[in-house]
């Protein structure tokens, strides 16, 4: 099966070139830009000969019937909306390559068995509101009361937004699909990482997305004048701060497997009271460990201060840790994997599993039915920035693999 | 030689009240409070039967003569300004002692061989000019007129300020003092730390104003996607920042000594997008070194970054370190050290030798002639801060020891 790469890679220009024009590339959820590449995608999958609708939810859904009614539809897509001045790529990638996929099976005369939908799910990107994946958790149904009623800077509701953007924030039962309504989800995105350019690989296929677990971690040690204190009678904090950072560090290069990578980082510090003459009193730091080992996730800060406790104790310090947030990892279903590894082998891909370490919609999706992501490199890892790039032929790659999963799937998939 | 403890410690409570209300115990230099304070001590220096002047440096001089006129004088003295929210110390301590000794010496009809001042320096503490040891400056002919030209945050140039505090800053060659003009300077001071505490001392008899160099350290990495940049991938610098953090206090542990002791300090540190899901790309801190000894302190940073070179390496992070300032040490005199030695264990006082941690009027009355110190133990170390404390016999034990090294000193010193 073929697919358009000039077509994809056009659609895709054309979509980027929807920003607003003092921050390129912005377009962002829940304002008038959005609604224009909203309209845009519309007028795009129309003429792709998609039948489309949007959920209750605020997403924008493509359909094209299958051979067998029954079947529940096979789902591929991603998100329109972008972070402030972020890429051209992330997200667009995945809606422009499904509807590129619909469209060729029909150009092709292809009809499968299960029906087909795209879908463009609402505000992937954290939104004013301070919240992401909106529209695939109205798909979960997963988004709640008390979602609908935050409020962005302007004073406007969540609820607000939705109807706004197209959705009925009091039908939202409609939106939500039950366990099962869905035999697959496929989503084609950039890596945003360095790890496929670096092997020169053509794609990864994602094995889980990550867990994402933040505790808070905060040194307590005395805040003392740095000339009149000897080394001896201090108790410095930031020093105890730096024991627990390297350990972090050296803990998550060994803990981490080929198939569960991990990692750990103390990404936010802040020394107190921060003077050039003051022995650090206080630190608090935020550690982030992600990994596909929901139980090493879990696990990693308790192990990590048990080990620290003699290097701190040395010092005269405590560290005490809070959770700030824990997100379980979701792992792809083997079936989709083994689709997508089908796929890419038939391509002549040289391709590598790998954890995604980014959360995705397919985090609530998965609650509906089996996901899958496949990966395509981008220059340099650059992503969530203007100089976001990848190659026309990386889309096409990311398509074509994504176009064979879909007629894998539709195989191999019994309902 | 008697003092009297009962009227030295109602004199430090009374300049004490002399405080802003609002914040006690605040009395900055320049101000109308701190004229206030000038002019209870004014009258408690005529009190005591000194003859007062101020120079042209804007310090408060109380004169006492000697039997032999052509000698140069002895000078006892401190500051009588407060950092904001200070103590009632901090300063104060120094000069109370010394008019307290002038006051003793008369009444009991002691005549020195050498003249004796009182003095109470302008502004040893940071001011609003950004200036601090301001009036020990101009004894030191060190006031330059870029100084003089410095402004506050309501424009007052420090020229207008020193007028404003009875100084002549047209005339500032007579307040300079000519190398050799002091025969001996003493300074009576709470430690400001917590070793004489700690180790039950009546005094301490300080060896050396440390040495004080500060440089900026800029730790350079990559910043990068926390969860899509594997461990071997990254260029993490607040790890690196953590590597050298870790290994400065180690090296200063381990680089003093007794007699030269030293201390290594991160204070400030700036991390690097600072955020939880964001590896950091660059770091900046302050290392401060302070020592007694001048070539320990100055290696001290290339000799860190150079050792601590692999472990950056093993990161992919690199880091510069450049110059903010460099102090170097002010050596007490072996001389003054002597006779607070024999004062000390003539009255059967428990001392040590120790370096001060922190400035002082010394570093740059040094200029005009020998120095020597005397440290009193504070409660906990606390200075700077409201809760700082000594109790009544600490601070008659710092002036009887100071009215005896005064009579070593009359006695041994040849002019």
């Amino acid at each position: 099966m073929q697919i358009n790469a000039e077509r994809l890679w056009a659609r895709l220009a054309a979509l980027a070139e929807i920003t607003d024009k003092a921050e390129p590339w912005t377009r962002r959820s829940f304002t008038p830009r959005f609604l224009e590449g909203r309209a845009w995608l519309e007028k795009e999958f129309a003429a792709a000969g998609l039948a489309v609708s949007r959920d209750a939810g605020g997403n924008l859904v493509g359909h094209l019937p299958g051979r067998e009614a029954a079947r529940v539809p096979i789902v591929l897509g991603s998100h329109s909306d972008t972070v402030p001045a972020g890429g051209r790529f992330d997200g667009t990638l995945g809606v422009l390559a499904g509807l590129e996929v619909a469209q060729s099976l029909q150009e092709q005369g292809i009809v499968l068995d299960h029906p087909l939908e795209v879908i463009d799910f609402l505000a992937e990107e954290p939104s004013d509101f301070g919240l992401s994946c909106i529209g695939s958790r109205a798909v979960a149904g997963a988004l709640t009361q008390d979602m609908l009623a935050m409020t962005r800077p302007d004073g406007m509701t969540l609820a607000e937004g939705l109807a706004y953007v197209g959705g009925r924030p009091d039908a939202l039962a409609e939106a939500a699909r039950p366990r099962g309504a869905i035999a697959a989800y496929l989503e084609v995105h950039i890596e945003q990482g360095r790890v496929l350019e670096s092997e020169g690989r053509d794609i990864g296929i994602v094995t889980d997305i990550v867990g994402i677990r933040r505790e808070r971690i905060v040194v307590s040690g005395r805040a003392d004048h740095a000339g009149a204190t000897p080394m001896n009678l201090r108790h410095d904090a930031l020093v105890g701060a730096a024991r627990i950072i390297d350990a972090a560090h050296r803990k998550a290069f060994a803990g981490g497997t080929d198939d569960k990578p991990m990692v750990a980082t103390v990404g936010y510090l802040v020394n107190q009271p921060n003077a050039a003459n003051a022995v650090p009193g206080r630190v608090e730091m935020i550690l982030e460990v992600r990994s596909g080992d929901e139980l090493a996730v879990s696990a990693f800060t308790q192990e990590l201060l048990a080990a620290a406790a003699p290097a701190l104790a040395e010092l005269g310090v405590s560290a005490t840790s809070s959770l700030i947030s824990h997100v379980p990892p979701t792992p792809c279903a083997e079936p989709i994997r083994t689709a997508i590894v089908r796929a890419a082998d038939g391509l002549g891909l040289n391709h590598r599993a790998m954890p995604s370490g980014a959360g995705h919609d397919g985090m609530f999706v998965s609650r509906v039915g089996p996901i899958g992501m496949i990966f395509v490199p981008c220059r340099d890892g650059r992503s969530h920035a203007p100089e976001e790039w990848i190659e026309p032929e990386q889309a096409a790659t990311g398509a074509r693999a994504l176009a064979a999963a879909v007629l894998e799937l539709d195989r191999a998939l019994a309902r």
